[in-house]
């Protein structure tokens, strides 16, 4: 998994992806499937819908570190198993048979299987709405990984694979931030 | 444009799609662009991260008030058009030849041509973070449409369209919300 430039890290997120959250609680790892992510900003700054119905919870407000990893469709049933089992009382890792990696900024494990990492530290938490706010700190991206098609949940049980992709960077070409 | 049951609204954000977001400051429409987006819960909820470097914002902060529209494929040039110009000189639905619907609960109009629409009132401002959270009010959905692939934006001036779909629904059938 090759190191990515901080600032395109936004741009695995802002498609909506479906993705894989690791934390690591002192103790252990766990991963949760979240689907309620938004960039904030290029730097990147990212938000998160999540509270104590979610196991990793704990460990995301105590450490403020976690990792996003971005799945693609051939991983779509350990997302789907990694989302309804709970940390409580199962190793996910071990029973989806994911490997972790150590990242360089946080103690939360990178997913080696996944086609990208990105390291956050968690800057605030808006209790009121349970949103969590990250900043990106470092990405990864797999550019051997065949599969590189992504997952969007609808949130009805059917998922949406990335189809094809079209470019309109001329037309956009003001609006775009420098470097990407 | 047939009424969709308000509890299964999110389902249209939840994929991540680029959507239109249409306002009225009591004197004229507006529509902007955005990506960032993010359900919150399942009444729904939703986020989206703007602020005043987009005209329709103070709209926005005034009325308390918008439409968020989801576009499919075809109109991407007008999703890319809308949000490379300003509202604070152009008229977008005359320019985008976009056609305004008036709503039920809302000033904000609908857009004709999109494939859906959800009418949607500001519950909070978190200024901290430029996050506006969405209560919706009220969902259409225009089944006739043959076109039904929504956009995922990149973020670096490409757009992923909807590939198929996959069904986990039995995997995730204690998780999904009732009456979906």
């Amino acid at each position: 998994m090759e190191k990515m430039r901080i600032n395109k890290a936004f741009t695995l997120i802002e498609p909506g992806p479906v993705v894989l959250v690791t934390t690591n609680d002192g103790n252990k790892n766990n991963i949760m499937t979240i689907s309620w992510t938004m960039v904030m900003d290029f730097t990147p700054m990212l938000a998160m819908t999540t509270g104590p119905w979610n196991y990793s919870f704990a460990a995301l407000q105590e450490t403020k570190e976690c990792v996003i990893s971005i799945p693609t469709v051939d991983l779509l049933d350990k997302v789907v198993g990694v989302g309804t089992c709970s940390g409580a009382d199962t190793d996910k890792f071990e029973k989806f048979r994911l490997t972790p990696l150590e990242g360089k900024q946080v103690r939360a494990p990178l997913i080696k299987e996944c086609l990208a990492n990105i390291e956050c530290r968690v800057i605030d938490i808006v209790k009121r709405h349970n949103i969590v706010v990250l900043e990106g700190l470092a990405a990864y991206f797999d550019k051997a990984r065949k599969e590189q098609r992504t997952l969007h949940a609808v949130g009805d049980g059917t998922f949406i694979v990335d189809g094809r992709k079209l470019n309109r960077k001329k037309m956009m070409v003001e609006k775009l931030p420098p470097g990407l």
